[in-house]
């Protein structure tokens, strides 16, 4: 039997919730948070509108699937994420003990691996899915900005 | 003339939010951020009470203070929180470019120091103001839990 879930078709989602970013004039990251196959949390960076730095997909999605299961730990989740998440967001993944992360582009500078920190040692970690898409649409924000 | 407002001065307030914690159960952690020996965001541990892990004393304290300032860098601000912050809240620090950092007793476990979580290079710290009053609520908070 094919199965339809699979990270690409999740991290689909992760974009879109990017392109809603992107349409608003926010650096383009969308996050989503899926259990058992639901998504059950989606989001995208609004530092901008909200004038708040802590206001990253990551952060939003982290709170609203706590919300949703009535319980702060994210035992039994994945996050996708466009990009790979920064020290603050991968802080608040360790403290939720998220069970895995999949990510998209690589932050070369100020991503969580450059900068060393640390995840929870259950959480695993896939990098890379649709990795050109999201990359394409930070490089297209950020082409527009310039101009 | 005496200056009232000194660090000693403040770090008192933030006690008293995170003595507000102790009083609720939460992880007795309280945080205020200060721009002109003036208090413009004052805030205690949530996480319990919200179910969500992001509810640290400072991340609440960052985001009341930007919304207070109308934008989101606080460049001028001065955080005074009686923990030392772990790797989600110096992330979100890092991004807030603050000015200073002062915070009383040490996490050796789970502070940002010992993660090895980056600040950003205009931000000054100063550690150890009041520790022993901060230390000392947080080991009634948890000698209590034990019971």
């Amino acid at each position: 039997m094919i199965n339809p879930f699979t990270d690409e078709y999740f991290m689909k989602k992760a974009l879109q919730e990017a392109e809603m970013a992107f349409d608003k004039g926010e650096i383009p990251v969308g996050a989503i948070i899926v259990v058992n196959n639901t998504v059950i949390a989606r989001s995208h960076n609004l530092t901008e509108l909200l004038n708040d730095v802590t206001a990253h997909a990551e952060m939003q999605a982290i709170t609203a699937a706590a919300n949703y299961l009535g319980g702060k730990y994210l035992k039994d989740c994945t996050l996708y994420v466009t990009l790979e998440p920064c020290q603050m967001c991968a802080g608040a993944l360790y403290w939720s003990q998220i069970s895995k992360i999949v990510f998209g582009a690589s932050d070369e500078h100020r991503g969580y691996m450059k900068m060393g920190t640390q995840l929870h040692p259950k959480t695993v970690v896939k990098r890379g899915v649709l990795a050109e898409e999201a990359s394409d649409l930070m490089k297209q924000f950020f082409a527009k900005k310039r101009k």
